[in-house]
């Protein structure tokens, strides 16, 4: 397997949020797979999910640097993404940037302030037109003038969707998947519960746990697990795990302790190894705060009626938390060309991610037509 | 209206629970409605929910006390029980006993132990059947041979169940509401989250909060959040609120401050306000630990087959905490005659309480059969 991948660190001056808030100095850090061709033509973009990060796929990320080791280890979206794969990087140019706010590279409320202590508190709120903003800096870094596709699932969704109403001479193509057109009731509260939990550990110190030596480990676990069980499906929750009790029971748990308690614990405790509570925080009221009709038009057709891209959006059919539906509305509101699926899974929000050969197949159909 | 209400409070001695822990003394708070006849032949027990009290409808609570108020207050099924109501209380002598382990009156985690402190992290862990083997012993000195129904919703469902199984000659027609033959996986998981929320708070203290003057409002309110959305449906939850912001927006509530999180916040005062926390934490794991085929038979049907009640069973269609499929494979398996109703409702679980007079109407036709 040839070697394509490669990593990158972009810096910006005064980028300036929807809040007005500037950032004197920021980062957006990204991994780029496969060559772009000499008319810039195949540049493809994927925007990753909340807890995500630039590493989509496999392949050597170099130069290597402390932050950014070389990586063969497989990305977050190795089915979809490869020589040869569904998304080929033999004949795209694919770029993954790790979301401002995030904690994987970008400036994030771990990085540390001109003051030399981590942002943590004074970190802004962001919205995903701010992550975009910060992706379209990056476009004119690398010097693309217009991306073949952008391609997201979840944030992801959100942000490529955004992306098209920012810029939408700038994307031709752009898949949407299991992402609404705005966060409703119902994932604005699931959202709500979760900031509690992580702001709830008392080692959360306001969000300037890190400044302290700190970090809410147990809050930012259980943020984890709520939105865990939104994004699987009851159905198959119960058929993996019934009320089967964890065996051999863990030396430390409660007496009655259940399989799905210990993969919920698992789910947890993954997350809390590789993920910053503070940037969880901030890109989960991000994404709670995602709005295309916000700024622009009460009426959802009319404020996704700027687009020009050539749309394709997929939803799950289980999906909990952006239930099919609601992405529906959103293919039925896009303006142009609109291809609407519904992928049969089992699997809950987390489709977008374990039917990697659905999506696969039906976002290489889409970038082919 | 007559006056038809008492309270009651039962002390009993040398209680075993199902783990072999004995309460040498406890004690169970309950109401009463109606006149008991001549043949004790109209006894029907009402069995609450997870929150819920033995105050099930209105009508003066005598004799008062300092912990029963005389109360003309509504009940919880206001709707479905009291004079001329669908459970008629000119007609049958209705009893709601509070659970044990709850916090209105029953012994529980905030009852005083013998050494003077309360129980709190020594109070144990309790299963349905215990919840149902205090209520037998109610039963006996009520001097109530057989109740001509025993009727609950959700946690009082489970209770209902457990009744018709434990004591199958005394319970002539069983209404199971909203409730499953046993908690799977993903109620075992919501109950999972809910737990660590409650826990996670600083003033927890391991459940000795109480005897330390302290309260986790936070956690018991994160909890209840939590707990809250399982019982309401997203689509309800969205046509309310939308993400529509809250206005005015309160004192001290952040910036973004929408309508759903307002009435999340207002859920979780409400509650705090009137539950203890630990009598919450014992009583969700009581109900995720509920399953009839516990010591009984790993086969559904098998484990039901004691039962020799009349059986009405049923679900609420929009219900994602016990999905209506959930309550339709309890309806199936249950021996003898069995009606099962799927009550078409936008409420969610809550429909139980929400739908009082689709309720009533349904109870009220099974009485009468």
């Amino acid at each position: 397997m040839p070697v394509t991948g490669r990593t990158g660190l972009a810096g910006f001056t005064d980028l300036a949020l929807e809040s007005g808030y500037v950032f004197e100095e920021m980062h957006i850090a990204y991994e780029t797979f496969g060559t772009l061709n000499a008319e810039r033509t195949n540049a493809v973009l994927i925007e990753h999910a909340l807890t995500g990060d630039a590493h989509v796929t496999s392949g050597v990320a170099e130069p290597a640097t402390a932050e950014h080791p070389s990586s063969f280890a497989p990305g977050w979206w190795e089915e979809v993404i490869g020589p040869g794969r569904p998304i080929d990087t033999d004949e795209f140019f694919v770029v993954c940037a790790n979301a401002l706010g995030g904690c994987n590279g970008s400036t994030g409320p771990t990085t540390i302030h001109a003051d030399g202590l981590p942002y943590g508190s004074r970190f802004p709120a962001l919205t995903v037109r701010d992550l975009v903003t910060a992706e379209l800096a990056l476009t004119d870094r690398l010097g693309i003038e217009s991306w073949h596709a952008v391609i997201g699932g979840s944030m992801g969704g959100a942000r490529a969707l955004e992306f098209a109403l920012l810029a939408p001479e700038r994307v031709r193509k752009a898949t949407v998947l299991a992402a609404p057109a705005y966060s409703d009731a119902d994932q604005i509260a699931w959202a709500h519960t979760q900031i509690q939990a992580i702001a709830l550990d008392p080692d959360y110190c306001g969000g300037d746990y890190a400044a302290l030596g700190r970090f809410p480990a147990a809050g930012l676990g259980l943020a984890r697990q709520i939105a865990h069980l939104t994004y699987r499906n009851d159905v198959e929750l119960n058929h993996r795990f019934a009320n089967a009790h964890q065996f051999p029971r863990p030396a430390g748990a409660p007496d009655t302790y259940y399989s799905i308690q210990s993969y919920l614990d698992h789910q947890a405790r993954k997350l809390v190894h590789r993920f910053d509570a503070e940037s969880y925080r901030v890109l989960t009221a991000a994404l709670r705060d995602h709005d295309v009709r916000r700024g622009r038009h009460s009426d959802l057709a009319e404020a996704l009626a700027g687009a020009r891209s050539e749309f394709q959006v997929i939803g799950i059919s289980t999906d909990r938390l952006y239930p099919p539906a609601q992405v529906a509305e959103l293919a039925a509101a896009l303006p142009g060309t609109v291809t609407h699926h519904t992928i049969e899974s089992w699997a809950g929000h987390d489709g977008f991610l374990t039917e990697g050969q659905k999506v696969g197949r039906l976002v290489r159909g889409f970038l082919e037509g």
